[in-house]
């Protein structure tokens, strides 16, 4: 990591001109700094025309939001890139292309995304875009499928989990999604009127049992290379169009992970849209999202099947009868995932917009407390629900 | 592994006059080869007044039932010499002590257990040893709740599955117990009048989905640094002593994988006996496996509780419902593994001395039906047994 410095505008433009794969590469002259992450660099760079043409991303050796004390490894630079190099091979459709990637500057350089907007504001805005939900489904089963063990030969699954081992990022989950909102922590970060739903997380025996097993099986179930970070904030979208980025977090863990994580952010948005949204705009967004959450099952699930009868590798694994049973417990551990996204985004340190920008105290209060107490029954029931009919009657039956 | 040649019986003596260990290293004077595995020379060291002192062990490069056709990696002997080493750590009193070994030769020097014998023996000629199922099942608690997320710390867990890969070893379990027997495979070997029950657990599907699922398992579920093939062939027992050797096979695994092996070699002993000994030692010899079975789990099962009590460094996993439920899934997991275990030793290509050496071929043909018999109903009834009272009426039910 010796050659390691931050870069500034100018060296990103210099970067962008060196590793950008553009013809007309000398007609990049400027980089606008938007990082509005935790822990990178992401300068847009544009051409005289101002238009962006490739985006550099950089990491930070530490936690931006929280500055130099909380130091973070450069090595995710890599993982990062690797992990969308790995996924775009798999799902090119649906992932952001890399162009270039520099280990010891923790840099890479990826296609523009201009025309396309983060989900997540779009999603908080009431905008649909009806492909999305599909896309994703398929983005999930196309690349965590081809990483699991029914298609994978043993040697090159191994191989893999070594080289996308991830201790430092994984930590920040194993901590923020699993540790911190079940316990009285610094970092937690929540509304003072709060405090006894969140009192509540602490004594409640079901639950924790609960998040045991989640965070047992998040450190120890090394089924396919997950995204690992695969919010509504991790994907752009466009009319048609849908991609993943932001893969820092990628690493060999449980299918539910991934799934469960884009579910929670489905259902963040449906609790906050009562406070984003005129009434009558609200109630037909949240029915929408309630669609997503069934649209996204089940196009990974049939998608994944699919593959599974098509492609796969190990015969024993392949015989249908496990491939459902499988399905069903991935199903169980994505609504648990989801719950503990619900929960880790409202008492923890990591908020979402769809929640903060609820102009309205009283309001905002309500969907966070909504968002916690489904939070809570998903994890709960998780066990129990077989069908993403039953999983919708229950996050109805929430409120 | 460009020094590798395989040892003589004198360059294991002068070997092991140098790395044994010993003070009076010139009194060794002859090697014996020992070897009735498939995989390694083994030496016992003799000193001049025909003591045997120390054992030299190295991995050929080939499997040695089978021969050079089927290589094999010698890093087998890092793999085995570094799981004894780490285990002896955890667990010394029940593990073989590693006085030395060199990773290129792959060899290593160990301490001489001639004062105790293998426990299969002594099973099949019905010496019992009171203590031997408790000690077992202390040494499975100690060695697996040290190297589970409940006591490492992520980083170093991470940086061991990583170390104890063992992608060749795995191979061949995967292939031998879960593949196999349940496919027309040529390295498939059991005696023509079973040909119908074999051709059943190809048609079996309740079967083959819980397969796939134990064998999905073994590929995926890094729980702990597992012994691997802790059969009764891989036990030494003394009055009062008992030792694991032979772990060539360790890798980072469900942890119900060396419970249920454990399991399972009790219930091959178990299943032979009747064709061993006379029909009253026989008798008796059943009801003290099946109190085995039972002294195994609950002793394995109450000191990882305890161990879990008190040593957790996850404050989240400690908590003690869960480590009930979680031993609960071990549990399951278990009766599957034992039950995978007593099929690939029937129909599998590698055989146990207890039934094999049955002298009554239709007696031998009934017990090895009953092993088979056996095996099927615990794999497909393991996620409905509960405790380990229903699991014994449960192989009692079954003959």
């Amino acid at each position: 990591m010796s050659q390691y410095r931050t870069f500034t505008a100018a060296e990103a433009v210099e970067y962008a001109q060196r590793f950008g794969g553009l013809s007309d590469a000398s007609s990049l002259v400027k980089a606008e700094e938007v990082g509005d992450g935790n822990l990178n660099l992401v300068f847009k760079i544009f051409d005289r025309d101002g238009i962006s043409r490739v985006v550099v991303k950089q990491a930070l050796p530490y936690v931006r939001c929280v500055g130099e004390t909380w130091p973070l490894t450069l090595d995710r630079a890599r993982l990062e890139a690797e992990t969308l190099v790995e996924h775009y091979r798999l799902c090119p459709q649906h992932t952001v292309k890399v162009l270039h990637y520099d280990a010891e500057l923790a840099v890479m350089v990826m296609e523009d995304l201009s025309s396309h907007r983060i989900w997540r504001g779009e999603l908080a805005q009431g905008r649909d875009y009806p492909q999305a939900t599909r896309q994703l489904g398929e983005y999930l089963a196309q690349t965590l499928f081809h990483t699991s063990d029914f298609y994978l030969h043993p040697h090159e699954k191994k191989a893999r989990v070594i080289r996308f081992t991830n201790p430092e990022m994984c930590e920040i989950t194993e901590d923020l999604f699993f540790t911190d909102p079940y316990e009285n922590h610094p970092r937690n970060d929540y509304p003072a009127q709060l405090e006894a739903d969140v009192a509540e997380l602490r004594r409640d025996e079901r639950l924790r049992n609960e998040v045991a097993g989640l965070k047992h099986r998040f450190f120890s179930h090394a089924e396919a290379h997950l995204h690992g970070d695969i919010h509504s904030g991790s994907v752009f979208v466009a009319e048609g169009s849908l991609k993943a980025i932001d893969a820092e977090f990628g690493y060999f863990g449980p299918v539910g992970f991934d799934v469960g994580t884009a579910l929670g952010n489905l259902l963040l948005n449906y609790c906050a849209l009562p406070g984003l949204l005129a009434t009558r705009e609200a109630a037909d967004g949240r029915e929408q999202r309630l669609q997503d959450v069934r649209t996204l099952w089940l196009t990974f699930a049939e998608r994944f099947q699919a593959l599974a009868a098509e492609k796969s590798r190990d015969r024993t694994l392949a015989w249908s009868g496990y491939v459902d049973a499988y399905l069903k417990k991935v199903f169980a551990d994505s609504i648990g995932y989801c719950g503990s996204e619900l929960i880790r985004r409202t008492v923890g340190m990591s908020h979402v917009a769809d929640l903060e920008t609820i102009k309205d105290e009283a309001m905002r209060i309500d969907c966070i407390r909504h968002a916690l107490s489904l939070g809570k029954t998903l994890i709960v029931a998780a066990p129990h629900i077989d069908t993403v009919d039953t999983l919708i009657a229950r996050i109805r039956q929430n409120g």
